[in-house]
């Protein structure tokens, strides 16, 4: 069907879209004027996390389908950064009434489809869908600590070690790639996305350890938080919630920069690229943002899939780099360029 | 201050909002990756409703303060809808970079002192400042039923009660003032507001009566909803649900039109505003919309607060005046003008 949301109306779309949520677990879905979920221990933890076309994405990079999974990865990364289980998802598309109802069934397809993938069982619940001039998808997720203390970003002590799960600076490379392509070649962003399907992914479709977050917890995380605005500016946040000095290692973050330097090489790209060098690599594992992986603390050992970056000091309440100052230029969605 | 939301950036407007919500009641508020809320029934409510600039409001009748209160009171009667007691509040606000600060504090007391006057206790407890070309505000609610079943709109049964709280056909008649005034004038409608006072203040800041969701629930309705699409529209979707006649009293809704029509005289309005008929008021009475009161179905007695309506009975699915079937007309964001 090709009708857009104008002339379908509301009802009729919703019509279409809600059969797409269908398996989420809920003790009342959609359809009256609030649902319901268990929230086992008596607690819920709650996130809402806005993402609008122009400043937040594009609609000549991203499919409907990517918009709808990466809404949902973001926000089920916040629960996951508490150490908790995602139990549910609500929903506030916003539209203008030229989209086709095929876009709208395509974001709630990725937004299914992530959810499967991510975190099997948790669905979207509820929503509202509006007339705007813009699209703009605001989601709303929550959480069952299940009992436990959630994992604030304040509890880190000096001597903790600092780790991370997930893949760094991979979705700044992706979005360089993308900006070095432009939105106006249809055809050069599709041989774009052909030959760099997977550090694309990472940034219009990114996969966050969610289920890390439960893991990272029961390790006994002291402090947690994912990493959306780059590595340098969450951990600054870490480090004065918590009152300490996060020392990160330079060597682990040139590791990580390696991953980086080996899947944004310009070959065989037909958009003119540049090459990136090594400093710039690591300039993306270290303020790059919108990974969405776990960086966490910890007094003890350190969970299988979680990488060591660093140790905790006293002595202030910072971020060093080898025991030396460093200045955290993060992203700033209103001041950034 | 006068700075706009570009110019302070994103973290420096958040830390002029977040003191104004520091008197909601959480287990754990803004400023880490979620917030956590009591859910003493292990069970927790949930709805989400957006507003957006153009389709939803108009900067040159609203003030910011309206804004917030408007969100805060639309989401609020969503819980009260389902019998159920609002417990907190997540706000997706997204904005113009040229937004005065000032607005958005605006914005933020208005969602403060409507939480205050509607639902002590409740507050923001968490939310998101993005960056759009259009003012935006997605909030999300969140309640407790309190160990009762929640009150859904399927439960109505032939012989009960049909009954309403709150106001009907205001919110609509504020509205028709204002488009008749246009919004080209500040003067005019400066004029206005000092003028229609009350019945603007329907539309603009309205004062669904929350507590009231609880007080049905606990007379045991058996069916609900808050009517914001109009009265006959929001009327079909219980007779839907529950699979009953709704078949309302023509008598008793002539009377909540007389009230329309008191506060609609035009005379002593600067703007050119035509005199509403009885029949037009009828019709914003009946398909008016956005009052917010609530529509429940009794099996018994009806609570003081409640206002009976008609009588539920059997015989197909849908709406009637004094036993004549008629045309659910309601508002669908898309498709009316």
């Amino acid at each position: 069907m090709t009708d857009d949301l104008a002339t379908a109306g509301e009802r009729a779309a919703l019509a279409r879209i809600l059969p797409r949520f269908a398996r989420a677990e809920a003790l009342l879905g959609p359809g009256d004027d609030a649902a319901m979920l268990a929230a086992p221990d008596g607690r819920v933890l709650l996130s809402t996390d806005a993402m609008v076309d122009g400043p937040d994405f594009r609609r000549a990079w991203s499919t409907p389908f990517e918009l709808g999974w990466k809404a949902v990865a973001t926000n089920l990364a916040d629960i996951a950064a508490m150490g908790a289980r995602p139990t549910g998802l609500l929903v506030a598309l916003a539209a203008p009434g030229t989209t086709p109802v095929a876009d709208l069934e395509g974001i709630a397809d990725g937004m299914a489809a992530a959810c499967e993938r991510l975190a099997p069982g948790v669905g979207v619940v509820g929503g509202d869908l509006t007339r705007s001039p813009v699209l703009s998808l605001a989601l709303t997720v929550t959480g069952s600590a299940d009992g436990r203390d959630p994992v604030l970003r304040s509890g880190a002590r000096p001597g903790h070690t600092i780790a991370y799960s997930g893949r760094l600076g991979l979705a700044a490379a992706g979005l360089r790639l993308l900006f070095a392509t432009g939105e106006e070649d249809p055809a050069a962003i599709a041989a774009l996305r052909r030959a760099r399907a997977g550090v694309l992914a990472e940034q219009l479709a990114p996969r966050p350890p969610i289920g890390d977050g439960v893991l990272a917890a029961e390790a006994g995380a002291t402090a947690m938080l994912d990493v959306s605005d780059g590595l340098l500016l969450d951990a600054t946040r870490i480090a004065e919630a918590s009152g300490v000095v996060l020392d990160l290692d330079r060597a682990a973050l040139e590791r990580e920069a390696e991953g980086v330097l080996a899947v944004s090489d310009p070959d065989g790209l037909p958009a003119r690229v540049p090459a990136l060098t090594a400093h710039e690599a690591l300039g993306l594992v270290l303020g790059g943002g919108e990974d969405h992986g776990l960086l966490a603390c910890f007094p003890g050992a350190v969970p299988e899939s979680f990488r060591v970056l660093g140790v905790v000091r006293a002595g202030g309440a910072g971020v060093r780099l080898d025991g030396e100052p460093v200045d955290p230029s993060g992203w700033d969605s209103f001041t950034a360029s």
